[in-house]
């Protein structure tokens, strides 16, 4: 009989694929490019998979006598699966929530800087090689910071945001307490907070309850002028909505790394809109990426061989996160 | 006789004047523009100075009669009076340090959120509406920093650094304790620690001993690809030096507020290189600027008037700082 199979996708550290080929003895460890047609093994043999293809990952999982029990995803967002399917198929699913916790966290004090600190305008005069500075400025210092989503990413950026003397408030479900926040407060009392807050920085996870979250409804409770950083999910955000809030002034800086629509279409409003920094789906690149992400994994092997459950970073397929 | 007079330059809120007449009501107290061709009153019974005009200053203390004893500056540099003839005079002297921490700390850390996070390759895009993720990028976490001058901003930037999990060390004359600093470490042995640095902040006054401190000699001993940034005074970099090794990439990014001519010429080569960030002499402009040079002011005009002598912030006029 065929050893069962242990796909691996994204490029690891060779000392890290042979480290997986010492603990899973027993399987037959193959890599493979994340765009392959096809593999070497039978599909329906791949029983354990690292990383996510759109054209092998349907395919594994449509083979009707698919042996696959775990995908462990490197991405902390995965409503690119269709859960349903997983739950039905009782495939165990983890995401790489933490991997990146402090590259977004980073990117989104950066692009808050870059507006508060004209650097922004500063780099487009620098184009056109051109010395004026009258330009606006404010501080990050003593600004109220609404981080929706109190999860690695939030917690990570609270404790920096801190140290710029920023008072951040966490919102979840319940209200209960996260590390590093101010405070935090339960999604349903979110109303009476928003009027408040200087900064809101979306970290809401892609599923259909989230969908459209922020609204024409949602940005008229804010303040005028709030500063909406979206690094969460595209689909989040009524992007309609958000262009006339940020045309009335409601908004009055977005910076965005994520869209309904990727990549933005290059007629969109939102390239030319003067209170708008758009990154392209860049905030989670993760300097240490293959370490990381390798450290999940790892730790998820060692308990599914021991016991046929992971370690960290279950998905709750019903949840979506 | 007249009334000693006591000129206000920089535009104060109402209040704070109104304070300022109640506290020294022995004087006349004038607001003045800062390019005001001359002024109501003798320039001879000038007593007090808050700010400095580059028209009023030199003809205020070449009165021959001149009654100045305190120019109380609002800018943490002073490199633009003529300490000496101060010195002569036995004029006191303030500066404003502190009042520009928390802003020039700021900007230093969005000069390098900008490079690390691909945030100025992505507003250049942005200009042309161009979607492309494959920007270069890493992390400010885990990087080392090394800060010359540990006065009040560099303490401000080396307590938000330590946030992001920087490690900081810090540069004074003879390496004594600073706030907030991993370490310090003394002028004279910085030969043994530029090597290991993968970002350099510059914070040094402009002065004699400063002047093109930072030049191809001491760039040499750099870390192949570091990180300079400048938000101390033009001065100290010689110019072409700097130009030549951002070309050569043993300076692989230059963050600079400031230069040796400002403005920048448009046809200056900083203008169109790739790894430079040009901001336009802004860093240090501050949200809440009059309350904070109000509150350096109103403790030294209480003290100058109990004691003839100021509470804080006083230059040295020898050192120039």
């Amino acid at each position: 009989m065929d050893k069962p199979v242990l796909c691996i996708l994204p490029q690891l550290h060779a000392q890290q694929l042979a480290e997986i080929r010492t603990l899973a003895a027993a399987y037959q460890v193959i890599e493979a490019e994340k765009d392959a047609a096809d593999l070497a093994v039978p599909l329906k043999n791949i029983e354990v998979l690292l990383g996510w293809s759109k054209v092998l990952g349907p395919k594994i999982i449509a083979e009707p006598e698919s042996k696959l029990r775990w995908i462990q995803a490197i991405s902390a967002g995965v409503d690119y699966l269709d859960l349903e399917v997983l739950a039905k198929k009782h495939i165990l699913l983890a995401n790489a929530s933490g991997v990146h916790s402090i590259p977004i966290a980073e990117s989104v004090i950066g692009m808050l800087l870059c507006r508060y600190r004209g650097i922004q305008t500063a780099i487009i005069q620098q184009e056109h090689h051109t010395w004026n500075a009258n330009i606006p400025y404010t501080e990050l210092a003593g600004q109220k910071m609404l981080i929706i989503g109190t999860g690695h990413i939030g917690q990570q950026l609270a404790s920096i945001a801190q140290g710029f003397a920023v008072s951040v408030t966490g919102v979840n479900h319940t209200g209960h307490a996260a590390p590093n926040f101010s405070q935090t407060i339960a999604m349903a009392s979110i109303d009476q907070y928003l009027p408040m807050m200087d900064i809101v920085v979306n970290l809401l996870p892609g599923t259909l309850a989230t969908q459209h979250f922020y609204n024409a409804n949602l940005f008229a409770k804010m303040k005028n002028g709030v500063s909406f950083i979206n690094v969460g999910r595209g689909a989040t955000v009524k992007t309609n909505d958000l262009v006339q809030a940020l045309q009335s002034g409601k908004i009055g800086f977005a910076g965005l790394d994520v869209f309904e629509e990727e990549p933005l279409p290059s007629d969109h409003p939102l390239w030319s809109m003067e209170n708008v920094l758009l990154t392209p789906h860049i905030a989670g690149q993760a300097k240490h990426f293959k370490d990381r992400i390798y450290a999940i994994f790892k730790a998820n092997l060692v308990s599914y061989l021991a016991t046929g459950k992971l370690a960290q970073n279950q998905v709750n397929l019903s949840k979506g996160y």
